[in-house]
């Protein structure tokens, strides 16, 4: 049995306390929030739980193996680096850092101490990604383009921009499913309020290979979307995730080049591209929770000492990216290069 | 009556020549093509209209009074100084022309002969654009965002890229409905077909003002997509071109700033925006079709010689920015300012 | 403050339970049910709150002034009474009743003890069903139509058919928005599973004026769909509650009626009839939990001694509706007047 | 080379001079029609066809072959008669007659005198229909249940009901992909406008098996619907045949037995019913016009003498059920039996 103790009972904390409650071999002994009426709310719910604001009482528990940790992103790092010293196993939500070098320190330290740092990119723990993943691995052919639309009516955040709020998702997706990572990123946005961060943005992302990938996210949106195309030269696919059921339909769709150009008689070339239409099938999907399956696997990992799919690593590519990205907003779209991450990677 | 000659008779063209055909106060008097079964097309259908691949001949009779030019972007411009230095209106294709240069010549020529010089931005003329430019002048509030998606698969043009042939549609609607004029563009994209123009980009256009603009364009794609997001201050637009009948939607969305951020007991700052959201609605529309609409316009801007809804200098303002996205693609985005046509319009 | 207990701690209780829990005036006493398990799941979550399996030690505690009744439908009529006979309040499932019979003494016995008899006719309770009421009283004009469908895939019942499963919520739903009530019914269905009751069935009933009503329900349907049309002679409405938003919207569209029919050459009458079609609007929706707002009401009807939007007659008419259905459905659709309903309600 | 004139210039007639001015192995001959406005349209666009306003010239002429009949339907049984008297084959349009009678009388006079009777149910050509009787006969397993709803705004009839206008889609489609005739029918439906037939209307269909039958026709709707169920024990379509290309979706879905129900400790019986959710996947449908097909399949019907894929049979069996439905409607949905059809067929 894994020990583990949640540090922070806000948003998503009470995700990560329900399901590691349930999951097989794990046993969640605290819930640790500064806020009384948090830590209030988790015994009423969970009477067997220690409840406590001092996270250093945490630490020095021995039968504590792990801490999940679910507060702001800028306590991150501190939180991290601290749970590790003290020999424990870190599951920290997204994104893992505030800066580049917080996650690198984050991920050497992880190393050095041979514990696992898992990274809770939710999404590549769902059904529809995985399957996309398979698809992209097995049938879509070279990849084209991965364009991706996630936008809706709020949450504006004070501290962080759209892109570390929403894009962060997208990245964490094509972290997983795509062949290659990028080697260079720009971006563009605005801010409709005075003194906060950028409310809408586009993120565009270059590779080595003609695959090019995009991001469109918006808080100010009339309606939500949440749509993914991903375009290759075998198949296609369409990724709703709004969708009750079938969020995953692929098209064998695409074009067939057919030999070389040819003049007309109007002297203007005329591609020989053909268009080929065949059937989409949208596949059954698991539908299990995937923060559920995230945190058995994580549970597995610390029996094991497996890296897990989202590690420390995928963790710190993320942050890079939106570093980067951040850093063109600032410059309207200067493109940044990105190829410090790939050595790590 | 206005005497009409209509030039090129390939995709476009048939399009021209019916609705002339039956606009009233103009009468189709030459049809011009250097394709003899095209011509032959024309008489099976028109029997009364003249037939021709002489295009000076057209030239030469004075009952001509404008000339419709339906051929190749590459040829506009030299049909169209010809027309006009005959004496001769023009109604052109849009792009209006390959290059800044030659739009801007034949501005000139048109202002300086006093000719009425028209492009063919046909969505203005349409029920649903005029709706969105009526709603942006008149309830919409300080507008934040212009965000189209036009792709599909197919079909791929040999000699221009996916902007030149789909994005032109989204600056043709912007450059009417917005309130101001882009004032820079960067453009990212690539080709997947070796030697061809690029199949996918994607266009950022900057505003003096915090309005921002972004169109996706795209010729491989899956599915068919034609949506256009407008944000506002007060209301929200939702454009789907592929709705049969509810095209247009206007949401009252939007945010609400309540007073000062303040600090909570966390030391977080909390932004104190507000979300409205009140009803939908979808406004009938004029379902004329908007070419019909359109050239009649023109034949009474000839008549009574008055400027057209989309003159050369809309024209102008679209080239200029095809040929700075162009530039701007070869440069994986770096911003191009438009300085220049803010000048000219 | 009201004390109320539940029985039945199934399907639908816990709902209850939790709402009752938190809707101001009312205290929740007891849960109770027969298993043991169930009683369990209460304690941990509501560890005040008194679980008991026995029904006559609720009925006893003066403190208990209602009784919300969540057990299986051929249970209400002995626990509704019983609760009645000692006083007490009652708020039942849907339906109220298996019998006509059993809803009339139901009814009866509330009138003779001056009890709040209220019946859990949830929808009603949404924004959506209320906003249409309100359409439906002013500005649809004459009703024609209500025209509803209601399939998803399971989950098929033993004991009831599909009618007393899904077509309850239209009835009860019409019951509320409609300005008359049916005369007549008949239903046609089909079993497709040996030995059990329908699992697709079509309901018709039969107004005094030109309202046709029409419902398909269906257990065994591809894909899940919850659609209302509601035409009249101003207005026509669309309710799709599978919406997230914008469940409702109004359509200004019609038909006008021109003078008289009249002869043309070919000796074949030509309706005058012409199509209207008009602005649609989705007016923004109280999204409050329509069974927290119920269950207030509810609260506020035993306090001030008033008759709950749902009563015991709302029960009794939708009862009747389903025995008569049934009998039709027995009969291919033999139609079976409704009349001594309309003497009641 | 099969020689054919065209009877009637109104709604539908254009469309079939359109294509039989196509089909290989057609000679479009005539075309007739009383309104000499209707003629000029047809000299105009067809200069090398024949023009009359005479049906008798028409059969006289001894190079015509076969008749094709798009008048009114109050006409179609003289005209028919009176083409196959004069020995010529007959392409009719649906329904192909106003009685049973009629309709029996035409299949009777074809048979014998060996000419070919096609009835134009033009969506038994469609990809999406002959695509549905491939998955119906190989794939569906036991058909449960067929449900259609065709409803818009519009356009209302003078001489016959929603049910003649529209349902005859239906039964057409049902006559050809369903493996069993009906054999009894009820209707229900109501008339908006007084003294005109009903514009809204609900069909029943029986079977010998547990197949159901189902029908909505309504021209007073607010929005339009073209979509059908068809569920089956192994699979289960979605037909929408307003989607521009996954117009046909399979879903693998459906319930499992298992084994008997047992009763549980609350003494209510419960179904031991599985759910099947598997894969959904939207087959490549040929979109080759339907009616062209259709007249191709008449020719090479005419010239090797075989019978078409809706000959007068097919006919004669959806003009029974019309009428059938017409006395149902007549009297709130008293069933009809349709035996004799069977028989004939």
């Amino acid at each position: 049995m894994i020990g583990i103790a949640v540090i922070g009972y806000g948003y998503w904390g009470p995700n990560l306390v329900r399901n590691i409650a349930e999951v097989p071999g794990a046993r969640l002994l605290y819930v640790c929030d500064l806020r009384k009426e948090r830590l209030a709310a988790v015994k009423a719910r969970y009477p067997s739980v220690e409840i406590t604001d001092d996270f250093e009482q945490v630490l020095r528990d021995p039968s504590v193996d792990a801490i999940a940790i679910a507060t702001p992103v800028s306590t991150h790092f501190k939180l991290a680096m601290k749970a590790m010293m003290a020999g424990k196993h870190v599951f920290v939500e997204k994104p893992m850092a505030w800066t580049v070098d917080e996650a690198r320190r984050m991920v050497d330290e992880a190393a050095r101490r041979r514990l696992i740092l898992a990274v809770d990119h939710t999404f590549v723990h769902t059904g529809a990604v995985r399957k996309m993943r398979e698809i992209v691995e097995n049938g879509l052919g070279d990849v084209y383009y991965y364009d991706s639309v996630r936008v809706n009516l709020g949450l504006f955040q004070h501290d962080v921009s759209v892109v570390w709020d929403l894009a962060v998702h997208d990245l964490s997706i094509m972290d997983y499913v795509l062949p290659e990572k990028p080697v260079a990123v720009s971006a563009t946005g605005m801010s409709h309020v005075v003194g906060e961060p950028e409310n809408i943005a586009y993120l565009n992302l270059f590779f080595e290979s003609k695959l090019i990938a995009h991001i469109h996210v918006n808080w100010l949106a009339p309606v939500k979307v949440r749509r993914t195309l991903i375009g290759g030269s075998s198949k296609m696919i369409v990724y709703d995730d709004l969708e009750p059921s079938e969020k995953i339909k692929i098209y064998d769709k695409g074009i067939t080049l057919n030999g070389n150009p040819q003049r007309n008689g109007e002297k203007v070339y005329q591609m020989l591209v053909g268009y080929r239409t065949g059937d989409m099938y949208a596949p059954h999907l698991d539908m299990t929770e995937a923060l559920s399956r995230e945190l058995s696997q994580f549970v597995d990992c610390v029996e094991q000492n497996q890296q897990p799919i989202a590690d420390g690593h995928a963790g710190l590519r993320v942050v890079r990216i939106l570093e980067a990205a951040t850093q063109s907003l600032a410059q309207r779209g200067r493109l940044i290069e990105l190829e410090q991450t790939r050595r790590i990677a």
